[in-house]
């Protein structure tokens, strides 16, 4: 184990992200789009994969500051994925998080290419690294994402694992691997972050569940997905046991996304 | 003046470029919506954008099997731009090239998913460079095009050059610029390859706007436009007098571009 280091709270690093955010600069070309983009953006949401791509980057050693454009990237991939799954086309929801949603402030056309500027603005960011691992982590786990959504939107649910496991649960894990990768964490050390990255994402997606009362809540009862979450929460913290870092933080984020009622 | 080289003739960068999209792999993880993807790529495109691109590192001394991959990237985002182009959010098209769009033919939201799909697998093909010039290349490109098409939407076309530099003119200049990448050429050498693919971007657009009667044809009349058009084709022939290089077959495809009738 390391010398423990002084570490972030989890909030601090939720700061970080906000700051960084809102001064992200976007291509000039795309004019008063940015209005829609910086609205879909600013939508107030708990930045949950970019805190965990910082904490994990902290967790072994890395800096936050190296690790923001990374877990930024992550955050505009989940924003672009919300603005095109809110539209009519798909899950047709004219509310997000109390306001309105992108297409319904803004049209659908809008909503459409607001949603196709961020996966480009964010693919901007992972190539801002000289190593290309945490791009290529964040085309694989956008191609992921998209699949698990095509499996939602066709119906093809029998295994609600795999879907969650790609719809949600990629992007939990790119920030994971990103954190590691910033950190320059060896591929010969990853395979405790892998799963610890994939129950996490379970984890929220299961806690999710149970709060719409859909998903595994409809499948398995509320009890049992209770039952899940718990489980999982667990599981995370063993996987934490088994790596080399400084895990205080990260347990933290565990136990709040464990609990969270919203 | 570098010494002549046996260059591939248009014809066989294209056969090329499509034996490349043909065997092209996607990621695994999107299931079924690959036929949507296939569709879409197949669709009897002129390839203009690659094969310029792979005409372009050819005349500079780069090697087809290099530049192919940057290539069909560029060929994905454009694919990309159709699709999403077409759905009823923005121009609302049922056919394309005597087809039925992709989202006639699979459902908007499966086509939604196709694009966006689409346009993470172009990241994926330019991130395979061990230099991030080609990345970089493609993501300002698709940053510039969709800024174009907000502009069209919205109906903010009084600089038309302006929005059609951003539409269209950006994937065009991509790929020259892409071609230069691959085959090494300098920045400092970059100057009137720069000039070269805005106007071939242009003379793609004015011809097409003459073929359609709309744009330049509505904005300037059918004669005028047809004048900017071979004045964009002759200026085009002056840039490539300027560079060190190979031009034949480039200046083949500019005088296909100027009379090309659909």
């Amino acid at each position: 184990m390391p010398e423990p280091w002084p570490m972030r709270p989890a909030d601090e690093l939720r700061d970080a992200v906000e700051a960084y955010l809102g001064t992200l600069a976007f291509a000039p070309e795309l004019g008063a789009l940015e209005e829609s983009i910086r609205y879909s953006l600013e939508s107030g949401g708990k930045r949950i994969r970019p805190v965990l791509c910082l904490a994990v980057a902290e967790a072994t050693g890395g800096s936050m500051d190296d690790a923001l454009p990374a877990a930024a990237s992550i955050e505009l991939v989940h924003t672009f994925s919300l603005i095109h799954d809110d539209l009519p086309a798909l899950d047709d929801d004219v509310e997000r998080r109390g306001r309105e949603s992108t297409w319904v402030a803004f049209g659908q056309g809008v909503a459409l290419l607001a949603g196709d500027a961020l996966l480009a603005e964010a693919f901007r960011l992972a190539h801002s690294y000289e190593s290309p691992a945490v791009a290529h982590e964040l085309v694989g786990a956008t191609l992921g994402m998209i699949g698990g959504q095509y499996r939602d939107i066709t119906g093809d649910d029998a295994d609600l694992e795999e879907l969650h496991r790609l719809k949600t649960g990629r992007l939990f894990v790119a920030g994971v691997l990103m954190g590691l990768d910033v950190a320059g964490v060896p591929d010969a050390q990853r395979t405790a972050w892998l799963a610890f990255g994939e129950d996490v994402g379970l984890l929220f997606q299961v806690v999710d569940d149970v709060l719409d009362g859909d998903g595994y809540a409809e499948r398995l009862g509320r009890e049992r997905a209770e039952r899940l979450a718990e489980e999982t929460a667990v599981r995370a913290h063993l996987h934490l046991d088994a790596v080399d870092a400084e895990t205080a933080v990260l347990r933290e984020l565990v136990d709040v996304l464990a609990v969270r009622t919203g």
